[in-house]
This record gives C-alpha cells, structure tokens and sequence, in this order.
C-alpha cells in the first residue's frame, strides 16, 4: 500500500463527512427537522435506481447512481444554494468551482480528476445520466414538500411556474412523471402551499 | 405508466425518508450529534467507490454501491442495534427479517425480490460485494469514533478485543487496511478510549 496515497484517500473521507452538517431547505417528510446533504445525496441514489424504468433513454444507473452520491460534495465549502435564491444562484456557480478545486485537491490526483469530472458532468446536465440524475434532485424535494404541507415553498413565497420551470428537466426527459408532477403542483396551489 | 405500480415506488421511497429518523451510536466527526441511517450509508456507497483498490477480488464496485445503500433499510423498523449490544444481537435476525418482509412489501413484485436479495446479500456476507461492504460498514465507525475520542467505545466500555473481532473481516479480506486498523487501536487504547 501506498500509505501517503491511502491517507490522502482517508482525509478526503473524514472531510466529506462535512455532507451531514450541511442542511438544506428541504424537511424530512416527518416534518422534524430540515435534511441533511448526506440525507439527500443517499436518498436521490436509490430513487435513481428505483425508478430507473422511467430516465431517458440509454442511461446508465450505475453511473448515475455515482452522480447523485457526488453531485452535491462542493457544498461542504459552498452551502447549500436553495433551488429559488435568485441572489444565491448568481454567485453559486464561482463559489462551488473554487469549492470543487479545494475539496478535490484532497484526493490522489486520479481520483482528484475523476470526482471532479463527476461533479462537472451533474453540473452541465448533458449525458443522459446528468439529466436523470438531475431529474432526481429535483424530483426528491417536490415530494417532501407534499409531505410537510409545502413548508419550503409557503416559507420562502415560491410560485407555481418557479416549480414548473424547475421540473421542466422531467417534463422533458422524463415525460411519464409529468401528469404526477402536475397533479402534485395543483394540490399545492389548491391547498395554498405555492402561489399561482 | 402503469399507475399503480409507479404509486407503490413512490411509497417506498417515502418511507425510505425514515432512514433519516434512525439514530446511530456513531457520532459527526465534528462529535455534534449522532448520525443517521441515511448519513451512514451514503458515507459507507461514497467509500466503497474511494477505497475500491484495496477491496477484494472479484468485487463489482457498483454492485457494492447498491448494497451499501440498502443494507440498512430494515432499520426504518427494526432500530440500529450496537454493533457490541450482546443482548440486541441475539433478537437482531429476527426482528430485522420481520421488517424485511414488511418493508419490501411496499414495492412493486420485481422490486420486492432485488431489494431483498440486496439485503439478504449484505447480511449473508459470502459474496466479494457483501464482504466489501460489510468491511466499509465495519469501517467507518472506526474512523468517527477515532475523530471523536473514541466516543461510542468509552461510552459503552468497549474492550479491544471486541473491536478487533468486529474488523477479523478486514483482517481477512482487506489486509492492506490492517496496519492501519491495529495502529488506530493502539492509540485508542493509549489513550484511554478503548480498554485493553
Ligand atoms: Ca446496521
């Protein structure tokens, strides 16, 4: 074993770690307490298995799977951006490449160029398994969102076509989903959680 | 879309947000608080992927992903059982076979069967896979309590020959690790973290 390699390996562990204080907009369905990006990084990677009938065409789950569990790894340094903070949106995309160049200088550069590749693929949304990825985290929040009676959209003003335009990833690749995103968005405005 | 079917994955996956309700003895590297079900499997999936050079022959990383990120699901209704709770692990068998059955119930047939071979996989432990992760989910507490001052070990007076039976399994199938394994030991035992 290369034991300089093996701690580099193992101090990019201890650091990710950090996933599980940084916590996001979003409650757990149970309404106790916002989640974690840990919390959310696991549960987008087994959705993405789940429902792996429904991605577009020509995925690979594995890969995808890879995705979801990296996608979020620069918030350690960057924060979580919630999904509406238009302010927050204009700076994020500066703040998570430094974050990114920080967190993976950790790694052996191998594996410096491989986690970072992952994130540059989730972030530019081209392959097929960025997209599906990508539908999943924005899938995940909707849902626990029905289940916490919208707590993230009545708390932060969000409008029904702020949603729309959000999911239109799934509306485009994922088109099955669609008339359920639709219903669950005319459920929210009729029971006052999203503004029309 | 058979309807149906996509509502039943849908179910799952909410219930699956439970994972994030489930307490660990294991405490944040940062000693905060204890972590979840959902932290610790997304730590171990992100693991198994990292230290993949060091696993055993044979081994599918990405197979290995997939049990890390299920192996503890049956949690959601049978409880983490202390690693060194004597008591708790002679009811474990049971009690998680009887939430395996009620869980995986939840999903469409198909899914049913995979995710319970997941599980039976990881917790028969013969297949490289199952041994890899079992050796990542062995693992991982080791390094938390390590950052912690070895908080789960003095809490519940641990001795190291508890330890060192728990990661045999390392020991065994990821020899490499083991220098590394017996050095930690030494210092939490020097350090009055574990007892001799
Ligand atoms: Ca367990």
């Amino acid at each position: 074993m290369d034991s300089e390699r093996f701690q580099k390996q193992i101090a990019f562990s201890m650091e990710c770690d950090k996933m599980k204080t940084i916590y996001r907009n979003t409650l757990l369905a149970d309404g106790s307490r916002r989640e974690t990006d840990a919390e959310h990084s696991w549960h987008i990677a087994l959705m993405a298995t789940l429902l792996q009938e429904y991605a577009p065409q020509g995925i690979s789950c594995d890969h995808t799977v890879q995705l979801c569990l990296a996608h979020d790894l620069v918030e350690i340094y960057a924060g979580d951006t919630f999904a509406y903070d238009t302010e927050g949106y204009k700076s994020k995309t500066v703040r998570e490449a430094a974050a990114a160049d920080k967190l993976f200088a950790i790694l052996p550069q191998d594996q410096c160029k491989s986690y970072r590749a992952l994130w540059d693929e989730f972030e530019t949304c081209k392959t097929p398994d960025a997209v599906f990825a990508n539908c999943c985290d924005r899938f995940q929040p909707v849902l626990n969102n029905m289940a916490t009676d919208g707590h993230t959209w009545k708390l932060n003003h969000v409008h029904r076509g702020q949603v729309e335009a959000r999911l239109h990833l799934i509306q485009e690749n994922m088109p099955e989903l669609w008339p359920v995103c639709t219903d669950m968005l005319d459920t929210a405005v009729s029971s006052g959680w999203l503004t029309e």
